[in-house]
């Protein structure tokens, strides 16, 4: 199965990629095989910030922090989509740096991040999706987005 | 127009690059044509810490965070020009990592970075300083600087 | 001298590396002769995490955050160890990324850092072991770990 089927199977819609016109960076750069994915949010269906904001251990409970990373990996795969055309042409994730919007004494950020891991290994499998990562806990993120997350992958010839 | 052409018509003057004699990191590490910037802080023009120091959206106002993040960008042109000699040997900025000393619920960090990316895509061009980015909040920064930027960047053979 | 001998030479033994299997991230990532080191935290010598917990500045002292991050260090070493069989296949460390779990006001977070980059140093040579790096400071890391540290590598042939 390509990614794509795979998230057909699964009942996954990607969002529309995030709108940065006007803003001085951009989601996705190429070098070569190597691609940067700027530190991605989790979005609606439209493009637009996914709701609730807030910080998870406060405002999100850790299952809505999981689901929030979840839509952040969702919304690298429209990016994805939309630079390479085809999510085949990934041929491997090699890291995810996750960060969570965190309470004062909210610990438990593997939890959260495991929700973008986990996506991205059912999507891709095992081996093209397996990646290092850390899932730290950030002091703010932009707007109160709950997680904010960044990637290297490399890529096909 | 060269970078440093452009700079003087800018009227930018880089500050000195700085100081790690005796400390047990390097400000750039160079990889084939793959150049890591340290985290860089925002510099006075004799290569020592600017003023003011604090968290945004506290002792700094968004404005003066954002006047910081240039600073920041400047002192990174200055170690790239050291180690490099010209700055026109730099092919493509990748990507930024700008982290915010933020200040309890301070989170328009994108405002504050904007003054590294701005000054990177006027100095560089939209090709070349073209650029992914995170802009995060942290819970402190050393000795109380308002920002500090990594950077990845791509060099010409 | 090898890094094996080096260690050997300063009475320094590796820790287990950290189990990691049913865990969606690896450890480490190789691609060609990259390596990308997931968020390390401090190990005891079973590979379970090392004590004390807590934030730096407030449960641990600046020395005990510098011991930590030093414990890091080695725990990234048992992963390379681990992944190559053999640490003089590094041929050069290129950043690492490290992460105090900052109490308030805390911000000398270059003396705890210092315990990391001193250990590579002090296995791998000056010329080797370089690398640029931040040191910043985070709300929180998982499960109250006091550093946790990322590193990219460059490996021989």
């Amino acid at each position: 199965m390509t990614p794509e089927q795979k998230l057909a199977s699964l009942e996954l819609v990607l969002p529309q990629p995030m709108q940065t016109a006007n803003l001085p960076f951009e989601l996705i750069r190429i070098d070569g095989q190597h691609a940067y994915l700027a530190g991605h949010v989790p979005l609606a269906a439209d493009g637009s910030l996914a709701r609730p904001l807030g910080k998870v251990g406060a405002e999100l409970s850790v299952e809505e922090g999981y689901t929030a990373a979840k839509s952040v990996a969702l919304g690298m795969l429209a990016t994805l989509q939309q630079e390479l055309g085809d999510l085949d042409r990934v041929a491997g994730w090699l890291k995810l740096f996750g960060m969570v919007n965190a309470a004062p004494g909210f610990n438990n950020l593997p939890a959260v991040i495991n929700g973008a891991s986990e996506l991205i290994l059912e999507v891709f499998g095992a081996q093209c999706g397996a990646h290092t990562r850390s899932a730290v806990g950030m002091a703010e993120l932009p707007f109160g987005v709950p997680v904010e997350i960044e990637a290297e992958l490399k890529l096909r010839k």
